[in-house]
């Protein structure tokens, strides 16, 4: 149950992939949570995903799941380049907004999409899941509470275990604003810190005009450093961090879906890390909806801002912004926050 | 969903912990279950859990339970002694059964229930949920396939972070019956030998009469030998199995709620085991009732049979005689199968 | 070095396999010792082993080198059945002995071996090694200490990669009186408790008459409980120990030549154990040679004593009767220690 | 023994720390070498060091050490500013050079070493001494043998456990050309490439003037991207490498005093990394000198060229070029290699 019985009425908006996970931890894993509409230019997507979690109603217009009175809350998965703009529409109807990363590619049109939130006083959280996973909270938490000492390096790796198909949002976005996005947040989320200056490097493996492999260096503005490296696998989802103190050092290896080793003539043989981002981000996914709904019910901040959202578009061009003139790039140069 | 869309109905029989956790997975993670009835001679447990999980029916009397016409299959979670008559009175009205272990601490009254069921052509299946578990999943089938070569050592590691409060089960039937019997269920599994012999040493630590900290030797039929080892941890649930064989050795280490570590001054430390069975065994919960529906509704033997529940009991007693006479005791001295 | 840049003059008895390996960290590793002569019956093995190692002096006879007053303490490798009789002698003409196990497989002959040591109030020194192996030190600091409780169960688990040669000692003296032998030690080192209570189960998996593969049930003094694992693998040398306590446990994973690892699409891929007691164990003999000399320039007590050879002997005994007999046998039965 | 048992005879300059680890090396565990020589400017030094290890002549001056006919090849160890010139006047002599890295911080001087030593005809082995360590010896196996792939991204972690007191190497030449030089080696032997450009970030965590901590991208001529992460830890020698490449990914791990491991009420607690270079490379600093006198003596390739020495100086000091300009530096800025 949610907060004194009460339930967020939500409205998806995006039938694909991503929404439908969300549309199924809505109704089974999110007790605050009732999803009460679904919309999707694709209305048989929409038609679909909706009978699957028996939701009531379902739209082909947005505009239409705006009007529901049912609505509380939109939680949006359709294609990057309509955030901005649905954000701006749900805030304008007084709806609360969870809006999948990023929020757009253009920092004008974020900034639009943040004043309209903060004229009409909603909530806007944006999906960056992975604050949410035990592992990287323990992480912040073994920093934040000083016992690594002052944190000196980070690294983050994150690799995927596939190319995106062509037709999906890192195509359209590029690397940076698609995955390596949610690495720019972590590195927020992990060292508390602004960073000052990024260096990107990257190469194409596969024979695409983007890049899928990317080296990204990072000056943070407390004087520490750090990298991530994207790349794509061939053994799963790899997605480790470590940060490095002055009083020691805390490191998160891959989860894997057993603890069962072999040893035999040829070796010691484990499990490959889980597979991908549904396998291992399972439970951050739900509760990072079971947050959104919290911060609705009892009025509190949300623990992902508009904010965040803002600042890891801004690191993602700026890491842009260094590949393309092959020199560090400060994000003041993009942005004066 | 189910099979074809049909759905198990399902009368839960025992509102206490365990009944609840079946109940919560029934009502949320078994497509093909339907929870229908909910009986407990504590109308008010019964009651309260059909509240909480929206079920229609509430009984005290296991019998207006068994008379409901939307229950086609009963899972029995109530006291050890009441197990074996309850499946006798289901299977008389033709419910299939899911019984919590141990069916009984009496051969007979074991004996006269599985014989029930045979006459009623009704499902049994026994909790030994372990079995549904990925990481014995995984040294059962490396034992199965030969990868690991023919089997000659097995050792169980299986320790409770807690000794049971006195009311609870283990106090009652004691330790080789109530806890121990999953281990020599997955002794059976493990290697798919049966066991000849075993010999048993055990200790109370915590100055009760019965024993809370136990060694189990077993000579199997196959010639390997196996350990294992019972006790009370501070640290949480020690699960932890090995198979040694010919061709190399295959081990479960525990799971843990997370892969992050920290080195500092005084060395490298990481997470606990999970706590608890609800922990740990939560997935295999969830398997054993998908497993239990499935073979109902695909007409299909139970993946854990009464003949199982029967083997692992006469073990247990097995273990009890011999810790009382200090020898070596084969089960058939007990049981001729 | 040795204290006071005195060194002792050894004598080794036994040119074999681990008779070189001593002659090696004599001549290299252990700064108290110069070895001083060799004898084997074996004249050429003497004689090659000299010429290696520049040792002044060989023998074939036993007695000449006891009769060389350059010899301050021998350290005897030749076949078990000669150990009580050598050390017998050594002790008569006034030399410390190291001795390799086992003393004897005669208990009367053991005893009258110590009896001559204690008469001749020489040092003797048992090559139980393990108990010098940095990680079993670990574990019995770990015990000893407190840190993890009153100790409660102890596991010994102790594979060889191969067979010995049917010629080597454990076909002369068994599978006991020549592997376990250790492991008893070890317990006894661990717990620093004596064992009140053996069962042996025991299989033949390679043809042969003795047994190759052994489960040993231990039940201590103390209360504690414990087993040892012996057997014959393909991946190598496979020495690892557990005890648990009340407050918590400690584990010793075996060594490796490398920390290595290899993710591709099969899995995780590290390296497998140290192959064998030469690799494993080399830190080990050296050190037990270093405390040696040692006791001997400090006049101190030895680390491992008669007793202790005694009472794994008296330990492997009982195993023995405890499998022919079928029934755990005390070895009290054997010895009234 | 040596080849054919023909010995080299070493002449030792310098008999600092670095130098009486060679020399005890020499002395004991390689069998090739024979010490006949040491030189220190400080005559008491090298005195005590000869008379530790039994060498036969003892000089102040090196030039008389150069002319000692016993003398076929010189290990340098003498401070990294006389490094170059001592080479020149050895190869002069005819005789073979063993040097500590950096061969000098000035390319003009190294490369007019490289000159004398190509003019002569001597061998030259610079000591990148973790080229010899099992570790990384199998990283490199496991990446020429196509085994990961075509590496994609190289991360090397090489912290150490203090800071070098002020009057050390590193502050005499910086923590590029002292410390970071090592991983540059590292970065060419693990990939078989060259380094197309560097961009280094450090920070002085300590108040001193000169960085301790840095953070060095590297892209390679083959497409592949790397890091090396230097700084001081709190918990010992942290030397850890990975590759990823398109067929999978291979991790060094560091090496531990132990395996044992502890689980309590707090956590699972583990062993520090050894402590610093000396427990964790004694192997590879045996290693490399018995390659070096192996070298001699069949008349090989040395396993570590001049080049190597130079190439990694040059990326030392591209890395000091870039931290100063606060860009990219491409070495053939330097040096047109």
């Amino acid at each position: 149950m949610g907060v004194g019985d009460r339930r967020v009425g939500i409205g998806l908006i995006g039938a694909g992939g991503i929404g439908r996970l969300h549309a199924q931890h809505l109704t089974s894993r999110v007790p605050g949570a009732r999803l009460v509409a679904v919309a999707d230019v694709d209305g048989k997507a929409a038609a679909s995903c909706a009978e699957e979690h028996q939701v009531p109603s379902v739209y082909e217009d947005v505009r239409d799941l705006l009007a529901d009175r049912a609505v509380d809350a939109v939680v949006i998965c359709s294609p990057p380049d309509t955030h901005a703009r649905i954000i701006e529409e749900a805030a304008a109807r007084g709806k609360h907004v969870f809006c999948e990363k990023p929020i757009d590619c253009d920092l004008g049109k974020i900034d639009r999409a943040l004043a309209a939130v903060a004229r009409a006083g909603v909530k806007l959280q944006v999906g960056f899941n992975r604050r949410f996973d035990e592992n990287f909270r323990y992480v912040r938490e073994a920093v934040a509470s000083g016992r690594v000492g002052e944190p000196r390096m980070l690294h983050i790796v994150s690799r995927d275990p596939r190319l995106p198909a062509p037709s999906q949002t890192q195509a359209t976005v590029g690397l940076f604003l698609d995955m390596t996005i949610h690495d720019f947040d972590m590195a927020r989320y992990l060292l508390a810190s602004e960073v000052a200056e990024v260096y990107a490097l990257a190469q194409s493996t596969a024979g695409r005009a983007d890049p899928d492999t990317a080296l990204i260096t990072m000056r943070f503005a407390s004087g520490a450093m750090g990298t991530i490296d994207n790349g794509q696998t061939v053994y799963g989802y790899d997605q480790r961090v470590e940060v490095f103190g002055s009083e020691g050092s805390v490191r998160v290896d891959n989860e894997q879906p057993h603890r069962a080793s072999v040893v035999d003539r040829s070796g010691t043989h484990g499990a490959l890390p889980l597979h991908f981002f549904v396998e291992r981000y399972a439970p951050s996914y739900i509760a990072e909806l079971i947050a959104f709904t919290d911060c609705i019910l009892r009025d509190t901040e949300p623990p992902v801002t508009g904010h965040d959202g803002r600042m890891a578009a801004v690191l993602a061009l700026a890491a842009q912004r260094s590949l393309e003139e092959k020199r560090p790039v400060a994000p003041k140069e993009l942005s004066d926050d």
